[in-house]
C-alpha cells in the first residue's frame, strides 16, 4: 500500500469523525444523523472534485475501504465523544493536517485532467473544504468558511506553492511535504496571532 | 410496459406530490415555487444516484413521461389541497411505499455498475431519501431524516435484505418483494410504536 | 471571437458581481467569502446544467478565461461597493439581461444532446437560476425564486418561445433575440406592475 493511499484513508477517517463530532453537537442527534452528517463531510469534497472534473468511478465508489474506515471514524467519535470534545488542540492539527492533504492531493488529480493550474488549485481548495461546507448546509449552519479564521484562503495557497514547486520541476515528495507544511503553518500563525482576511470596506 | 416501470412512474408522481404537499404548507408559495419543489423532490434523489454512478443519460434527461407525471401531480395536490392534507395515514402509506420502491429499485441499478453492495446499499438509500433532502434545505429545514422516526434506516435494512436475497440467487420478484415488504414493516412498526434509533450517548 | 462567447463571459462576469453585492450585504463578509459566493453564483447554474446533461468538460473547468471575469467582477464590486448598491435600477436590468443570455445559451446547449425539447427548456432555466438558488441556499437564506415577482417563469417562458421559433427553423440569430426580448419585457412589465404568480388557493 503506497503512503499516499494511507494518508488519503486517514484524512477520510479524520474528517468523518470531524463531522460526527459537529452531527454530535446538535441537539438531539440519532445514530443515523450522525453518520450520515460523518460520511457527507469525508467524501463531500472529493466527491465535488471528481464530479467537476468527470472523474468517473468517484474514489469512494470504487474503493469501499473508505466506508470501513469511515464507519470505524463514526463509531469511535460516539463512544468517545466526551473524551474527544475536550481534545480541541488535537483536533485543530488534524483537521489543519486533513485540509493540507486533500487540498494537494486534490490539485494533483486535477492536474491529471489537463487542466489550467488555476483550475488544479481551486479543484484542490474544493476537495478540502467542499465536506465542511455541505456538512453546515444540512446542519443549517452558516459555512464554516464564512466564519473561521484563513481557512480556505490557506488551502488556495498550499495548492499554489505546489504548482510553483511542481512547474519548476521539483521531485514529487518535495512539492507535496512543502506545501503540505504551508498549508499547516498558514493556518498554525492565523489561529495563534487570530488574523483574519481583511473585511471588504463599506460605509453601513 | 413493464411493471418496474409503472411502478418508478407511480413513485415519481408520489414523490412529487409529497414534496407539494410539503411547499404548499410554507407561507405564500406561488405556483412556480410548489412545482420546483415537487419536482426537487421527485427527482433529486435519482439524478444523485446516477451523477454519483456517472449512469448518463440521467433518468429523467432521457424520459418525458416523468416530467408529464410531475406536472400531474402537482396540479392535483395545488387543486385538491385540502382534501389532501386530511388523509394522513393514506400519505403516509404512500410515502413509505415510495422510499421502498426508490431503494430497491435504486440498489439494482447500482448493482449493474458492480460495485460493493455495501455501496450499492448507500446508492439505493440515496435514491429515497436524496430528493426530500434537498427538498429540506431548499425550504431552509432540518432535513427530516435528522428528525423522523427510523426513516433512512429503514431504507438501508431493506437493501441489505434485497442483497442477500439477491446474494443467495432467489428470483429477482421474489427479492423486489420481500425487500420492499421489510421496509414498509420497519417504517409501520417504527411510526405505531414511536420507535427511533437510540440517541448518541454524552453528557450535558 | 464569435459574439455569443464575449456575452456569455459578461454574463458570468455579471453574475459574480450579484453575488458578490449579495454576499457583501451579509455581516462581516470577508474577501474569501465574498469571492467564493460571487463565484459559485457565476458558475454554480451552468455547472448544475452540464453534470445533468454529462457535458465534460464542464464550461469553466475548460476555459480559465471565465475565472479571470470572475475575479475582475468581484474586485470591482468590492472596492466600488457603495457606489454600485446605488445603482438598483441599472443591476436590475443586467440581472434580467443575464438570466435571459443564460436561459437561451443553456436552451441550447441542451438541445444539442437531443433531449425533449421540455427538458431543454428546465434545462435553460436551470442554467440561469441555480447559481442564484446555491448563493442563497449558502447564505441561508430562502432561495430569491420563493419570493420574487415572477422570475423562474420569465425564463422557461423566453426557452418555450425560443424552442417554439427554433421549431418554426427560424433564422438562428432571429430566435435568440426574441426569446432574450421576450424575457426581458416579462421582467420589466412584472416589476413595473407588481406582479406575481397567483398563490396555491387554500384554506387557512
Amino acid at each position: 500500500m503506497p503512503i499516499q493511499y494511507i494518508l488519503d484513508l486517514l484524512g477520510t477517517g479524520f474528517f468523518a469523525l470531524s463531522g460526527a463530532l459537529v452531527a454530535n453537537r446538535k441537539s438531539k442527534p440519532d445514530w443515523f444523523g450522525v453518520t450520515f452528517i460523518g460520511f457527507i463531510t469525508s467524501i463531500g469534497g472529493g466527491s465535488i472534485r471528481d464530479i467537476l472534473l468527470g472523474s468517473y468511478p468517484l474514489t469512494w465508489v470504487a474503493d469501499v475501504n473508505r466506508i470501513y474506515v469511515i464507519i470505524i471514524a463514526i463509531v469511535l467519535t460516539s463512544v468517545f465523544y466526551n473524551q474527544f470534545a475536550k481534545l480541541k488542540r488535537t483536533f485543530f492539527l488534524f483537521d489543519s493536517l486533513g485540509i493540507a492533504m486533500f487540498t494537494i492531493l486534490g490539485t494533483e488529480k486535477a492536474l491529471l485532467f489537463h487542466v489550467n493550474p488555476l483550475i488544479a488549485a481551486i479543484m484542490g481548495m474544493f476537495s478540502a473544504i467542499m465536506g465542511g461546507v455541505m456538512r453546515d448546509v444540512l446542519t443549517n449552519e452558516v459555512p464554516v468558511i464564512f466564519r473561521k479564521e484563513i481557512y480556505a484562503t490557506a488551502c488556495l495557497a498550499g495548492a499554489v506553492v505546489y504548482l510553483l514547486l511542481n512547474h519548476l520541476q521539483c521531485n514529487r515528495n518535495l512539492c507535496l511535504i512543502t506545501s503540505v507544511l504551508v498549508i499547516l503553518l498558514i493556518r498554525i500563525v492565523a489561529v495563534k496571532y487570530r488574523l483574519a482576511l481583511p473585511q471588504v470596506k463599506r460605509d453601513t
